[in-house]
């Protein structure tokens, strides 16, 4: 059973968020993490009123393209124009939560920066209402924290990655020279949400003609709908924005400036245009269709496994008749029982 | 867009995959993995009278524990004794699927092996709905295939894990001498559900301090409920049936009749007390609710995505308005708009 937590300890914690104690963010993270949907509900009503003024930056590459260093590059370019940052490493593929084993990611160069930055891992523990959801609920938490930037990043570039992509208003995609299965998996599906490419690790051979393949890649891909429909998905594409290219070297900090530039550049043409405020939109909608889903999957699971009529029907599948088969037995549930249900 | 089957086809497939067409089996599943539960559907339909004869056994455990070269053996342990096997190897944190990479993965001693095995490798490409019930589909499809054996072998001890493992009618969990951390891992939620434990490389130093270790905890979990609740899904726990903890060493084929042995053992064990038919009503509510998540999703994303009356809903959220945050006008669509669109 997940910690719960009361509305005077909430209201306390929330007020020590708002005063930048980390271990309040860290704490209500926490909650977030163990108690799923149910227990972020409460924290998101409270902070709402508080968020809306970070700007939040993804970042996904294969493993091994530096993803990390170069966060840390950017974060402390970041910290010193004085900006507050937080970054949240999501790692789809690791059982592990938390921010003890990442303290020593980054040096800081005095206390004033340290008290600036905020890090976070998040883990694939089964979350209840998925990966994506919980970052989704994190996000807001360390945006009424008071975070200038938060930094989103993730391992690969599989549909979970995507999913997290969505709550991104710039989304930066690295890869390395001579990777070219990667630039495959690219292709697959991320290269329509990406909004500045990295090649880091430039100073490997063959690094130019990583760069000339993205260039063309994005020279096929034309012109590009600002409501890109997929799977019910809309995903917003930056009109007007051809994504650029930037070569990197991340463990040297070598044009980790540059890249800050294009983010703000990007930063000032979505507001401008209206972009940021649409993806806020869509955002918004993944927010709600995820929140949804959750409360409509416990009800399901609830009443699969405890009403005795659904019982008697999921039994028939057992006799391996043709006329009840799990997913005519599925559509039948769905038209007489689920309504009841909501 | 995915492939789409007409009936004319899908019934000719249908009546290749009985006789033993290697190649329909594998444009099924195919057809299960680019289509989702839509394709499934019809597929599933055909092939459910044909089903329910082949026996499932589950395998996990952490990277480098040898799982591949468990299977492996073990997939040539049963079919020297003139067993068809098919092996399912699910990788969450891979984006390719197929089954040509794996053909090389066990050296058949003559034709007539190779008739008997079949190989697929799963992989994590945002499935429609999802790795696990995707994995339920192609069970499905390799028992009408005519398989005595089908196993599921899967990547680490995560939640789609667990997910998958709810299809298996044996578990088995792998681990390597030395491995603390891992053991943990599988304290974490595995332990419940595990019926052989497999002590890998039992070569190397610490075997039998490992081997102590998992009788430990097994000693710890005490008397197990047969009905485990949790997040409202029932996992059945054999009663009566102690795990055992066996030592291997797959790449030389050491201990695999052994672990053949208790497989059966525990196989007849589970069919004797009624357990076994258990399991199957418990796998067949969760398949069922599978299906019915997908529908409702499916739903949910539409009606978020084309309703201009819920738009206005979610366009409150940008107010950052306290009554609005996106939990709140969640719930409110959930009263006011859902039970219309089921």
């Amino acid at each position: 059973m997940p910690e719960a937590i009361n509305l005077i300890e909430l209201k306390q914690l929330i007020q020590r968020l708002r005063e930048n104690d980390r271990r309040a963010a860290a704490r209500l993270i926490t909650f977030i993490e163990n108690g799923g949907p149910d227990q972020a509900k409460h924290i998101i009503k409270e902070i709402f009123p508080f968020t809306g003024k970070a700007y939040i930056i993804g970042i996904t590459g294969p493993p091994g393209a530096g993803k990390s260093t170069l966060v840390n590059s950017l974060a402390t370019h970041l910290l010193n124009q004085n900006f507050k940052v937080s970054i949240i490493a999501v790692d789809p593929t690791s059982p592990f939560s938390g921010g003890a084993l990442l303290g020593d990611r980054i040096r800081m160069k005095d206390n004033f920066q340290a008290k600036n930055l905020f890090i976070r891992s998040m883990a694939n523990r089964g979350q209840l209402g998925g990966l994506a959801q919980t970052t989704k609920d994190v996000i807001q938490v360390l945006d009424a924290f008071g975070s200038d930037y938060i930094i989103v990043e993730t391992v690969g570039v599989g549909q979970s990655e995507i999913d997290i992509f969505k709550s991104a208003y710039t989304t930066i995609v690295i890869s390395v020279p001579g990777m070219g299965d990667d630039i495959q998996a690219i292709k697959a599906g991320i290269m329509e949400i990406t909004d500045i490419f990295v090649v880091n690790k430039a100073d490997l051979p063959k690094a130019d003609k990583t760069v000339a393949e993205i260039e063309a890649m994005l020279d096929l891909s034309g012109r590009i709908d600002i409501n890109h429909q997929q799977h019910c998905v809309k995903i917003i594409r930056t009109e007007g924005w051809r994504p650029p290219v930037i070569k990197t070297i991340a463990f040297r900090g070598e044009n980790i400036g540059e890249l800050a530039n294009l983010i703000q550049k990007h930063k000032d043409h979505v507001k401008k245009t209206g972009i940021l405020e649409q993806k806020l939109r869509i955002r918004n909608r993944h927010y709600v269709a995820e929140i949804l889903k959750y409360i409509l999957s416990k009800n399901i699971e609830k009443m699969v496994f405890t009403n005795p009529d659904i019982e008697k029907l999921i039994e028939k599948i057992l006799t391996l008749d043709k006329n009840f088969d799990p997913y005519t037995i599925s559509e039948e549930i769905l038209k007489e029982f689920l309504v009841r249900y909501l």
